[in-house]
């Protein structure tokens, strides 16, 4: 299939690219690099089926030039501004990145005849809300303007199918991690230490509780949903089994720095910053009953990332 | 209490203007006047505590300068497009009149320290949800413009509340009836028969069946939640008892018009347009709860709005 891939040079949009390339699909990553990096592109270069360039999708004309280029079968929309604190201080950051991206992208995908939207969502949507969370969960009160515009997008998309005839996957990702992160509590913590391999300072009391997913399992989990399920507008969870507390992860990083006596000190509040959902728990009984788990539970996801972003960063 | 209400000049906003100046509240009245109207202001100019000004709030400068004029205490944020089916035609409507000036309203309450918002949304936002629609219930998937409009104001008017520390009132309503409207079943048949007094066609098959609710009514429950509930975001469904079939309205229309032998036509469609929500059945435990109920039923509020509708056209 011939896929747009909107932030393709991000962190998980290059894994993803890498493999929609392995099997076959001819892949244009379009990203402005604002916060994707030609590093994570270095891995694409020379591939069979791959092209980049460089746009800023939220300019309507910009993602209209995009797809003039050649007709696509599908978009894989994972542009979004990924640094959730950056947005609490500028209310415009996801308004841009991640909404007006959405809109622009129906607004061409409509012009050409685009039917399918696979959307990099997010357990933020939720907000806080209490118990295991399943798709069908409600009330949808975002803490964070993050979460709000992952709503804003998935509402937009909900009412494109309907109007359009066309059949998006709104897959609602965890934290997610591994090798290429650009934000994130492990590589915060990794480069806390490089800073001062004395004391590592936690955002938030660290008992916050969640679940981890690494990015491979990820990847074979979008590319799963978009494969089987079907319907007009196909939402699921996604996750590794189980949860992992911050402080663990805090002592993770610590222990695979090397270092020797770091001293982990932690804050008094119960969450990391003002729109930090503490506590989440996942209800995975639909995406398990279409035939995905996750090959790492949350601990070994973290344990493994910690390892990886550890060797990117020395 | 020092208010701006936006989209003061429109159906209903200049029903709730006139209820909040009876209260001893000072208004400021914000409306572009694109589909709001002289003659609904008409009724509020003079009366102590009233003010208006032109203000498209599409534009963050507009909003803006609505914000330098005075300090207010509260806002009702009315302003939309209204229009279902120009909406469809047209995705920037929603987008602009809805959502966008949902956000400028919020970035400017946060500059100025404005800390209560109450905002008009409508059942739209829970698309074609079976059952009993409760405030929790999931997923909120809407399919029209309409509806992901206002559920992506929602969205961040949540993140809002969390992130500034403000309060807000989302009263989600149904369809909403009475004179001055601008939109709406009774005023499109009403319109049909003065251009056609002898055939009446009905957009759908009739048997649409969905609560309607007399703008009078509807002001009451807004004014009681907005003094009632005081949460951080304070969600509640609004309707009338019992619900109403087109087929019926269709009928109280012609009856109404005096007109002899008027031929009703149906169509085939179980929905009227493709954003319809054909049927849909409201929880009003929450609300009546907290101490509201409706005057006037369905079918009651259905053949008053008529007789007030079809005067206000003669």
């Amino acid at each position: 299939m011939k896929i747009l891939l909107s932030g393709g040079a991000g962190f998980i949009g290059s894994h993803l690219a890498e493999e929609l390339l392995s099997r076959g699909h001819t892949v244009l990553c379009a990203d402005d690099l604002s916060l994707g990096t030609e590093t994570n592109l270095s891995v694409l270069k020379g591939r069979r089926g791959f092209a980049f360039v460089t746009a800023d999708l939220r300019s309507l004309r910009a993602t209209e030039s995009v797809f003039r280029k050649q007709r696509f079968d599908c978009v894989f929309h994972l542009a979004a501004n990924s640094d959730i604190q950056a947005g609490e201080r500028d209310m415009t950051l996801d308004l841009g990145r991640t909404f007006m991206t959405t809109v622009n992208l129906l607004s061409c995908m409509k012009r050409h005849g685009v039917k399918q939207l696979v959307f990099a969502s997010s357990s933020a949507v939720y907000g806080e809300l209490p118990g295991r969370i399943s798709e069908n969960s409600g009330p949808l009160q975002p803490i964070s303007y993050y979460g709000a515009a992952k709503l804003a997008s998935e509402a937009y998309i909900s009412a494109f199918c309907r109007q359009c005839g066309a059949k998006a996957w709104i897959i609602r990702f965890p934290n997610v991690i591994g090798p290429r992160a650009t934000h994130g509590v492990i590589l915060d913590f990794v480069k806390k230490l490089k800073k001062d391999p004395r004391r590592l300072e936690v955002l938030g009391n660290g008992r916050q509780f969640k679940p981890y997913l690494h990015v491979d399992d990820l990847v074979r989990a979008i590319l799963h949903v978009w494969g089987k399920s079907r319907g007009e507008l196909n939402c699921f969870n996604v996750a590794g089994r189980g949860r992992t507390r911050v402080s663990r992860i805090a002592g993770e990083v610590a222990a695979a720095s090397g270092l020797k006596g770091v001293k982990i000190r932690y804050g008094k509040s119960d969450r990391g910053w003002k729109g930090d959902v503490p506590q989440f728990d996942y209800s995975l009984d639909k995406i398990t009953a279409s035939g995905w788990r996750a090959r790492l539970l949350s601990d070994a996801a973290v344990k493994k990332a910690v390892r990886e972003i550890w060797s990117e960063n020395r």
